[in-house]
């Protein structure tokens, strides 16, 4: 049975993406058969999430690549490094972007003489295994969270971090995904998450479609929320953590972490070891997206700013590590986050 | 000069309301003439900001009882009695509503046994002199405002509290539009204001006009720019302020209060004693007024929550008076108001 949402997958002519600007009104599949689209794709937010914009961009790789299957090798190595350099210039915050398009790098770098043809096949192997690593991290962390979750009712999450975002579970959303299938019952409030509304659109159709008991808040009223005591729990995701432990994730997630500590609530950021960045010191080096400002000036219909104000539209905000209670990878939970416990997690071994 | 924007404005024949809710995108104004309609264009939001809401209710009283002149004298004293009833229940939070029904009254019971036509006048005259007092009010609270703004540059401001929403300079906007006429620049950060966007399409709006450096941001984004040392002050308005300091205001408030006291930076509520309630001893007794969904889920175009999703939709928070570096009235400056601070901006003389 294969009734969870697949974000990315792997059609051999094509790359199926679900449409994510366009839920919750319509589920609707994109076709993407050059690398342009997919930069187009991840760059409109079509997809979106760390783990899933990783997965994307290895299997945009694969695609781009099959077009130049009876070029010369030389003309393909060049045609595939112009490639994986080219996504990469998608989208500057989520590491896992970076993360994949290296893999698919080393990848080609040691198929090196091989045909075409061979290289097109262990190109397509990795991503594969990209995708299916993201999806054992996603049940891992789902299962390290529910842990944490003993005893808890409410969850509040910012954003979306759930199987859209990275494959079948999500990070943020696996213990509540996994806990319904067990028969545990988590309420959760959704930040609808201005500009682009992802919990208001996404998380509130991911959990609705599981079954799970979902309300809709505005990003402004978490804090009533908290001070009212409905709140047990913070859970969310992130786009890259530094080596000190500061996670990068969707802006309006600092303020949620401010609020939490505020109101001694437990704040947990889940993300796979593909979201940690070891060459970023620290949270002020992770470079923060600034997007347009017709996000926020007429993003769902009719105008709300008048023309000529300023906007000021940054994609993330960084949460520094001493307001972060855990950090919860498929490798284990790291409490107090910092850069000892990170570096703990590769402690005799990287990043498969 | 009459240069600024007029809320509410008496007209003889009708009220004349600026339409907030097509802003920013038209300016354009309704014509009440009875109380049904008065009701409707603060239900709706036509009319907003506690000190407007007032003013424009004591004007519905007005331009409802013209309607009964020629009525016998115990027909007109009851639809007088009826109408105060039933424009108090319009809007439950904002007392600044109570307390100008409650004058309307007073008046009314003043005015036993006179003609019709004299009521009438009495009726006007007390509307006139609310107003007014409001307008002094703001003057008196934008000049106290500015004594704590020495030497600070950049204000982050939640929802409207300008002109717009009371007469003229506003409470929280006073000091920033009072200053614009001194040669004194301020910059404003303007939380959007989910879910209705009174930051984004009125605040905007309104110092935009009077050439202020505006910048919207969503409500998320507050804590972001504390972070990053862009702001200097908090200034916001406020709907009820209890017997013990504690205020309600726009939904979000509390939480930007929250943010501000984990910055260490200064939070002023300014608000005029019309918005006092001395007869609510704490916060927790300020009714909350809970709005439809539907402004949450597809308040400006297309539909961002699915079918079926619970939503949470209060239209206010409170914040304890314990997050209040200063409560500033007409009547002075209340550092770190609790009972006794506000008792004392009436020792001796009740509100006017």
């Amino acid at each position: 049975m294969n009734s969870y949402i697949v974000p990315v997958e792997w059609k051999d002519t094509y790359v199926r993406l679900l449409d994510q600007t366009a839920l919750p009104e319509r589920e609707t599949y994109l076709e993407i058969r050059t690398a342009e689209e997919m930069w187009d794709a991840i760059k409109r937010l079509c997809v979106r999430g760390a783990p899933a914009i990783g997965i994307a961009a290895a299997y945009g790789v694969c695609i781009e690549m099959k077009r130049y299957m009876d070029r010369t090798e030389k003309e393909y190595r060049a045609a595939l490094e112009k490639t994986i350099r080219y996504l990469g210039t998608s989208r500057p915050t989520a590491v896992n972007l970076f993360w994949a398009l290296e893999k698919m790098k080393q990848v080609s770098e040691a198929c090196e003489g091989k045909r075409n043809a061979d290289v097109c096949a262990a190109l397509l192997a990795e991503a594969r295994s990209i995708e299916k690593r993201e999806e054992r991290a996603c049940i891992a962390i789902g299962e390290n969270l529910l842990t944490l979750l003993q005893g808890k009712k409410t969850i509040l999450t910012h954003c979306n971090a759930g199987g859209i975002a990275t494959v079948r579970y999500g990070t943020a959303l696996s213990p509540i995904l996994l806990g319904k299938e067990r028969g545990i019952d988590f309420k959760v409030y959704a930040d609808e998450t201005r500009p682009l509304l992802q919990g208001a659109r996404l998380t509130a159709w991911e959990l609705q479609k599981a079954g799970v008991d979902v309300t809709v808040i505005t990003d402004n009223m978490a804090g009533m929320l908290m001070a009212q005591g409905k709140i047990d729990t913070v859970i969310v995701g992130c786009d890259r953590v530094a080596a000190n432990g500061d996670a990068a994730n969707k802006i309006g997630t600092y303020s949620v972490a401010v609020l939490a500590r505020y109101h001694g609530i437990p704040f947990y950021v889940a993300g796979p070891l593909s979201t940690i960045d070891r060459r970023t010191p620290t949270g002020r080096e992770i470079p923060i997206e600034e997007r347009a400002p017709g996000e926020v000036v007429n993003g769902f219909g009719r105008r709300t700013v008048p023309e000529g104000v300023n906007v000021y539209n940054p994609a993330f905000d960084v949460t520094p590590h001493e307001l972060i209670t855990a950090f919860v990878t498929e490798r284990g939970i790291v409490e107090r986050p910092d850069e000892e416990g990170i570096a703990a997690l590769f402690a005799g071994r990287e990043a498969e």
